[in-house]
């Protein structure tokens, strides 16, 4: 038997392989005590694993299960999957806007990867021309890959990476930048280059897919066609997540970045704008603003690029009968700020009172959060709010917990005085913190079906 | 100068009423740094602080203000509000349905609170009946004040308390249950009497306020009427949320009691049912089930009370570039129990796999949820997935992490045995696990619309 045959299995999983006389390619169904999985067994890399076998699913989704459960394996055929992508030189043409991408990892524009046994992006040109050939109508497309890493493996050395490569580029002429990313933590990313970022000239797109371009369903291509119009002909030059649209395929959406979240595990319509309503639609025709304040692309090259970061920053996610030792254990491990994400409009059980008291007399810089996502801290309106600012827990109105850490990191990089940090914290820079949530910014944005927009214009919430 | 005009103002707040001629019940306008506030100067209780100046604005909000930070008062007029409730025999009818109010805290039904310059609840069945005669149309109401405590403050000694009222109250013969509860935990006590109440033959239903019924938008009285007709005439014999319709006040929905969550921080609608449509719309005159796979009301008088609780179990709420030093805390505090709220379909980044090693080997039972809130976790897909799986950390499905968080304290209540409570961790009492989550149980029901919902069916996410 070749090696070809059990391409990159070794061990207990090529065992089971050989046992039940099955090989890469070959579909079948695997019995184990936990049920039967079909599917078709894919080639692993000489780095993988050896104890899983790694079979792609009917659904699309490719699933490991571990050699030591599989009880028997039945075939029912062999069909090879070609993964190569055909490249192609992706066209030149003088009159078109310039855009670049990065590559940070995750699964836009992507293929199977025999190490994972999930997906690999593409990320040469000719590559992306030749899987997505509609990209050379819209501009001049220049990649780079910075780093390849899982999005939530994300950190400040990428930040940071990213945050300059963007300044140099913008400085050098481009007319847009596109950030291919991982879905899992794009919103993280997007808030924090919100405030790195400053003032761009150009828009700054990021984008993902949820289901990779191997899988029939993949949103890989609609949103990438998007996300480059947008940075090459859109007007809005803010830091955008550009994702599929609510309730159809008809249109994407553009996010601003620091108002976004990820509030689906599957769905491709997992990114959704909270408290307000998004940036704009768009289609492979246009750009539709859904609102006016955006910031204007400029001719300039203009760009505040500030990178400060303090990684000794955490969440604290409120539950009924937290205990005070959760608090002082992160004063003890040497956490400089707290971002709380407490209850209703913003509250915390009175054992830990005296544990924040602790906490804010070590210096430790705490902000006050609401996990309902929706509406805005609230501490004036009950004792136990008054009682919770009185041991100095700033109120952050309505940013959402994850934006707060993201910035709560950034302005401890620049100053741990406490009115600083304060101001700060209090002055929005991308829409973090808003006057008010407008009543259609609340769970569903239904700006694409009118009638549904008109009937909700005409009802209380 | 009375007492009466500075009615419960000592030191610094009623110096300053003193220094710009104003007392309580007058109609005022107070300037800060912060800016003016307009409104009525509340008096307080002889145990309120001295360092705030309480009024009620026109929000119907009651805010204290510091009074060190008042630069200037005007008065515009002086108005009396009565809070008094008119007190009422309840009526008993021998044909009607008798149900058991249980109080607990909260704003339902509730008045000023000098105290607190917020509200307290009416609790005996002749206020009750006085201020939402209503009740007495729908049933013979006995009312307990089992504790008074803010929502945010409750814990297994509240829990478990009410979970033994219910039983007896149960077995004594009564016809339904309601819990007035404050609204910023209420789901959270909603799932833990999920798990300590089983197999109850009449309906138990929790009910709160959003604004208090001093407020001319209160949803208390609403809110109440539903609840009690839930009780005594429902036929859903669970644990179940009566709060406020999503998009009118037209009617209210009954909310199965571990797929519930509070979604905004002010909103009368702020409860939905996540991944999953309601049990049933409520309104004065009927109830109308949107689904018939509930628990029905039953003659019997058999209930399970089980009331095991271990405390040292802890949320994790995953941010990228977490450090392993914050679960080697937990484990070091002696925490036997950890819920990770993970990224995407249940992430978290490398550099914290081997303090989760740690984690798992020195005993504690770690479980995976989504932060997403909407969605499964699917550990399969990526083979970071599986890594985590190998480190011992279980995937909870599509058990949100409040559930997942009270459902662990109630499962190592009863075992330590890891086999045991993965056993009990993975198998659904109440719809905490579901085998799917259907499209309308994404972000908002729209049952109420039968346009919206039509459309939505055609439609895909």
């Amino acid at each position: 038997m070749s090696d070809k045959r059990f391409q990159g299995y070794r061990g207990p999983g090529r065992a089971v392989l050989e046992r039940f006389d099955v090989g890469v390619w070959h579909d079948v169904v695997l019995t184990t005590g936990d049920g039967s999985f079909a599917g078709l067994i894919l080639p692993r890399s000489e780095t993988s694993d050896d104890r899983h076998i790694v079979i792609k699913m009917e659904t699309g989704y490719n699933v490991g299960i571990l050699a030591d459960t599989i009880t028997n394996i039945t075939e029912h055929g062999r069909r090879e999957i070609n993964y190569e992508i055909p490249e192609k030189a992706f066209p030149f043409d003088k009159h078109k806007p310039n855009v670049t991408l990065f590559g940070t990892g995750g699964t836009i524009a992507s293929r199977l990867d025999y190490r994972t046994g999930a997906v690999i992006p593409a990320f040469s040109p000719g590559e992306l021309y030749g899987s997505v050939p509609e990209l050379a109508d819209i501009c001049n497309l220049t990649t780079e890959k910075l780093y390849g890493v899982f999005s939530e493996n994300m950190g400040p050395e990428q930040w940071i990476t990213l945050a300059n490569r963007i300044g140099e580029e913008i400085e050098k002429g481009v007319d847009g930048i596109v950030i291919g990313h991982g879905t899992d933590t794009m919103h993280h990313t997007a808030a924090i280059l919100s405030f790195m970022v400053q003032d761009s000239p150009v828009p700054i797109v990021m984008v993902g897919s949820q289901r990779s371009s191997d899988r029939p369903s993949s949103d890989a291509a609609f949103n990438l066609i998007h996300a480059v119009k947008a940075a090459a002909e859109g007007n809005i030059a803010e830091v955008i997540v550009c994702m599929f649209g609510p309730t159809s395929d008809e249109y994407g959406l553009l996010h601003r970045g620091a108002r976004v979240r990820k509030m689906h595990s599957s769905y491709r319509s997992a990114f959704r704008t909270l408290g307000d309503i998004p940036l704009a639609m768009i289609d492979s025709k246009s750009i539709s603003p859904l609102r006016q304040d955006f910031k204007p692309r400029r001719k300039d090259r203009n760009v505040t690029i500030n990178t400060a970061f303090e990684e000794r920053v955490t969440i604290l996610y409120y539950y009924p009968n937290m205990q005070p030792d959760i608090v002082d254990a992160m004063v003890e491990k040497g956490y400089r700020g707290i971002v709380i994400a407490g209850t209703g409009l913003g509250h915390v059980n009175k054992p830990i009172y005296a544990a924040l008291q602790r906490a804010t007399d070590a210096g430790v810089h705490v902000y006050m959060t609401v996990q309902t996502l929706w509406g805005y801290v609230q501490m004036y309106v009950y004792e136990t709010g008054r009682e919770i600012m009185g041991l100095g827990v700033t109120p952050a109105a309505n940013m959402l917990p994850e934006v707060a850490y993201m910035k709560l990191c950034w302005a401890l990089g620049q100053t741990t005085d406490r009115e600083e940090v304060k101001k700060i914290m209090l002055t929005p820079v991308g829409d973090e913190i808003t006057d008010r949530e407008p009543y259609d910014g609340y769970l569903i944005f239904q700006g694409a079906i009118p009638e549904v927009e008109e009937f909700l214009r005409t009802i209380k919430r």
